[in-house]
């Protein structure tokens, strides 16, 4: 036979960016492999270098990136990291973005604007990636975005065990802060058994010209411990009002639960200083300690990530992970 | 000089599938035109031909066609007919689809589930189109699952303002019929000057076992005028048992309203036996005559379909068609 | 090392659309394995839904789908299956079509025509096949309307072999009914031995107006057996007016043979009345109670299919397979 | 308004390769311009070297090469012809070949096999082509091996014009070389009156061993005005072959027809002592003084390529061109 | 005519991105209409929003970035810019990148590294972008990264000019910093009538260990005016070193000449500190008052951008705009 | 489980054109396997035709073609192997591309003309190429014109290594014959510890009128021996009269070297009577005897194109092979 066989062997490796290295080496401890050796840094005028120290060639590469500040430096760094992969022949490229930058810019709300969450999963395409692994997206439409597999992790669930050992399922009411989250607050609602929902109505004050705007709670909140749910949050405006138009609806307890903390601007001194007893959320985005506070709870997520890598490595299955959940 | 200067033309043409003819011949009168003459039949296997029996090099080309049923075999033909207007030179090719199929199909539940929705779009690319307009999209989000600009119309004032001109404002509220469509509901309030808002969280019944379901009104009804609204009625089996609850809830009047009457299977009885005092849709579908009935009230569409035409023919602006509205 | 090694493995899986499961059962049987269990439904509007209950990831998919009526509904299916492989980490997809839909339409014989033959291959393409396999081709130039590897296996041999084993070869005369097909005829006497070819020359009766057409057999078919070959029997007008022609010719008896039995309309009438006294074709579609008759012999492909699919499995040699026949 | 708005014009551009530029210059007199002033060279490697002398921004380019000896040189100049135009932002670039080289490798015959022809019209994709214009393509199905608008043209009718204006048409059978061009015959049997048609069925002889064919008639010919007709004559084996069959099976005359004139190795020789009166072709290949002979006829196809792109860049009908032909 | 005709009007609109607004007023200024008002700012987490304030649709855009710090949050506008453009049916988009990021890495020095120049090109294609309008790339091969036209803009004969202006000719000659520049030195030489060049050999000091690197000069440079060329100036320390080894080399005078002004980090001071007379540079890229010093020199390419958007735009020679320099 | 599992296994295999099989051949037998046994030939009228012989299903194939003369016939074949490779499910495909034809046509020099360099990789991969392998190309950007991985070997280090092994090292100096190879001058510098570097200064001679171009040399070259490097030789013009011009500058001794071996034209005899004491290249490309000379030494790239097939073949790193070199 005019050919030489050689058995074939698939090689998992992880890869970092710059933009939360923490959580990246935590999933390599979980996986028990150290991250590819990388060098990148910043020419003068800001252009990204990066350049892998041992060849990837015919590699299973998983690209690890939070997408936080500054956050289009964080996604050009990732691109041209699959374009590096890409060049030096790995065999499959997968983005890991725990927190997808741009989730909320999902559909054109007027004319005239961009959907940048689509134009995102067309940039890593083009780039080179072969599929996207995300946790709890802002829509589960964005996996349709992507002309590919799409790993949809779901951090949900644990945050949902996590306030569910705490607190009096009986008297918990799930809330969500706008009337564009009650889906999720139902799934939460699923989680815990059942429990009653409600949301905050923003409506014009018909007394107060101009933009002003009141929150009114939907639903009945009135003696029980309400869990305000969100994916993000982001300057917690949102979220924090929704507090206190729970505690004025007659709210006893207030508890805040979110997946992705991007805590910008003012978000740190807004839920520092409000009414609710806790805050939870995970480290799918890195927290400075400036950013820590007394009753924030961080629970991490890179567990849930490295067992999804291996499965997808290991050809298991992902669907399988939330099996069981709560 | 070495060419041939000839001053350049645009040139609008209509062209429809066998799916709702009617609605197509309604938008070009409204335009002025006829439709282009086209041959369309089965063979004896089901087999769909089709011919366009006028030029149409260098034509700005909209193929209408209703995802009515049988709705693949609708699908088909739009998708055929796309592909003949592509080989024959069209210039531009734009999918008219007032009712997008599929669309409920916009994003994996669980794992090894389609997303169909992006599906279509991905097909309607395949086949040559250039651009899509749709109505009242099941989810914004779908417009980002085409590669290419997507005319999104809105005939949700429309119905709006029909519901606005008949009832007492001031004892209005909006109903979701489930936890997915509350911010829909939310801009129907926006559109009637404010109004509450309510929806139907459906639970299971901790007494009865195995996925016995009920629905828990979410919000203020009692001595109400509930309008349940809705992107689309398919079976009318969610829509019908809010409007038991609501009545269950203290509702004086329930109104329903939903742009795409699909009305499969039990839809028409559960309608017309419900206690709603009026069913309002649009013609983005056809009925046939067994599908009417006296409480149904169906509004035009074909003049929304037919300025939005001419906007996009005229590089005109489809979004300050919905300046002003309500 | 940075990376987690593993030996790799390649895993077959079938799977099969609703339009002919009794193929793909005897299918799985040959290789062997059941098919992957597959839930699929149409919803109350005709939009089919599909989900496959074991992980697929990484597998090596073969998707078996018989395009017979509604035709354009199992065409989707089957996009719709391919879409939620590719989407669920399938590592390879393969169309298994055999009757490959639409295939007549394989040019434009006019212009403002589509080619539908090449649309099918486009949307298998867009929606993640990566390869098709299919059993005699309308035209063999089909195999090139796709973007990648065709297989393209012959049943012409199996039914050659069939009907040579029957007949005094000596006597044999194939015909072909139209003048498409004669190369197909002369396939046949190859494999037959090189007996004599014969066509029907269609002609318009000068002495009817309009349209009136008569078959004049070209080619000697007196006192001779004579089979009349196809790739597909539709409606068995030709087909079974060639018959005619033939015994007005002289012919002493008639065979009819081909590979796909459409059997649309009259066919099954008129393939009974009709002075053959054999119609052999293989199971490439499926075919009701109703649609068998006496004189019908039906072939199975399903081994043909099998045999293809394990060679593709293994990387061995499609063509191999078709070495030594007749 | 913050736009600065011109009315729009088109501009019609010829270009030449080096292959023919006889008949493109006559395709440009036909239209009343002159051909684009190109320069074209070859490096002393052989590698070609393209540069347009004019603007070709925004223009309508048409860019005629003839696939002749050295076949593969012209094909790849015609691809830098349209690399350079694309990046030169033409705005349309139409491929103008009258022979589509490698026009017979339209199938995979065996495995291992290329599909050639379709390679051709993705190389042409490639480049950078938006449409194709061809003549007479060996099969009609390479129309679908394009992503785009195929102009397919046909020189058949004019051929069948000159010699029926020539012969008796009440004498006159139409024969096909082979099995494979019978449709042909049949077409053009329909456009002089629905003459009989015949072929050559080519089988081996048992009596000689090894690759001995023997060329049989099948139809009717004896003392009858034959014409073989074919796409394209090669090395003029078959078809002088079939001549002699003809003259052995009684017939009294015979004029060979083909749109194509490759005349390749003996060709020339083959024709020009074989016993048919005429041999006609058209001028879509050049023809060098050494192969023309005496009763060889060349037609011109200058005026049916300028009338077909004057359609095409005015947007007329391309389909109109063959209405009420012979 | 089943068809509504209009004339086809082209419009010319120029939008820009938030990098150097001031450049983009001053091209807007010489085509004598306003930049398109647009929308454009920050979110919380620094993603960012754009919107367009006029209706777009079917216009000519030039979209206007220049690529300076932070210089991924331009590129990532630029990207998102596009992207609503294509939405909002645009009819087509040019990039226009005075300075083209990521110029310097087109190609891969070691194995495992990005070539981030032809990445940005892909990124440019996949939001949408048609065509590319640049200035003196850092090298030409760049053009060929885009599948598509690029507009490749010369500054380089406006800064020979004025340096020509200024100086004794017979006495310059043009010094190349590095061995990789010497061909544009020579292109410097052909226009200022052919003065002599010379380079800068870096070589290791084989006295001193490590990385300790001497440049040599290679060329005439004794009492000579001398003017080092780049295209661009990043930390100035290549270009200054090259200003030491010339006056150690007993050069008379020295300019610096580039296109691109990036200015990072020392540069000001270096340039200000070394001996050179005068640097002169364009205004690609914005400078702040703290960057300007007293021998720098800005000429403006507004001028240029502006004259070669209204030949693209109106379809005239962009070539013809460099004919007659120098 | 409802699956057939298989252990995994890469098989290599070596295909050839017919553009230098001599070459091919010995990196099969560096590899110790056969070629692939392949059909080519070509039709009468230039038309190539390729088969391979045995089954490809699955196999990583290299496709090893020199790019000699006829250069345009070389390439055609070898996109027709490409293009059967991938129709007969090869699983991976390298082109092997020693001399990269076009290379020299890698940008636009003026308006209007092709980037041949960029259409000869998207032609590559229209015809279904995954990578690229390439020596020595003509720029390094070239690397990025391919949308995929390309492996650049480099076989200057054994020249230089060859060279250095002949002559004294501290009287070398490297010579560019024309501006734009300065920076490959500087890297043989780099490979031979440091020496000095001269280029050739081409200018027009302000006393001859027209065209008159002298080359000038810079830097120091008198009683040195200089080694005049270059990336290929052509028609040696350039070479030879840099070899003049050192010698008129007091050069002692004068090598040439580069690593394509084009020798068109006068070429041969242009070596052979300059005054150069040794040309050295390599088997890039074929050499007949006729091309051969007394002072010609061929350096041998089949090993380099063995190891590192072999590397790419077994996931191994490629850049390390041109480690420690020199």
């Amino acid at each position: 036979m005019s050919e030489i066989r050689l058995s074939s062997e698939k090689k998992l490796r992880l890869f970092s960016g710059r933009g939360f290295p923490e959580l990246s080496e935590q999933v390599a401890t979980e996986l028990g492999i150290p991250l590819t050796p990388t060098s990148a840094y910043d020419f003068a005028n800001g252009e990204i270098f990066v350049r892998f120290e041992e060849s990837v060639r015919g590699c299973d590469a998983f690209v690890i990136q939070s997408h936080s500040a500054p956050i289009n430096k964080q996604i050009m760094e990732q691109l041209i990291m699959i374009d590096a992969l890409k060049r030096a022949s790995a065999k499959r490229i997968t983005v890991v973005a725990p927190f997808y930058a741009y989730a909320r810019q999902d559909k054109k709300s007027r004319g005239r604007e961009p959907i940048t969450a689509r134009l995102m999963a067309d940039l890593f395409k083009a780039a080179g990636a072969d599929r996207l692994m995300v946790v709890d997206l802002h829509t589960s439409q964005i996996q349709g975005f992507f002309d590919g597999p799409v790993d949809h992790l779901f951090a949900l669930p644990m945050l949902a065990n996590y306030v569910g050992s705490k607190v009096d399922r009986s008297k918990l009411t799930i809330v969500s802060p706008d009337s564009g989250r009650v889906r999720v607050a139902e799934r939460w609602s699923e989680l815990l058994g059942g429990c009653p929902i409600a949301f905050i109505h923003k409506t014009r004050d018909p007394l107060i010209p101009n933009e002003a705007v009141v929150g009114k709670v939907v639903g009945d909140v009135e003696g029980r411990t309400c869990v305000v749910i969100d994916d993000m949050i982001d300057t917690a405006g949102t979220i924090t009002k929704a507090v206190d138009a729970l505690f004025e609806g007659g709210a006893k307890d207030v508890i805040i639960a979110a997946t992705h903390a991007v805590f910008s601007g003012p978000a740190v001194d807004r839920l520092r200083d409000c009414r609710a007893v806790e805050v939870v959320v995970t480290d799918s985005l890195p927290l400075s300690e400036d950013q820590k506070f007394d009753k924030l709870t961080v629970l991490s997520i890179a567990p849930l990530l490295a067992r999804a890598i291996r499965e997808v490595f290991e050809d298991g299955s992902v669907t399988s992970l939330f099996d069981g959940h709560s």
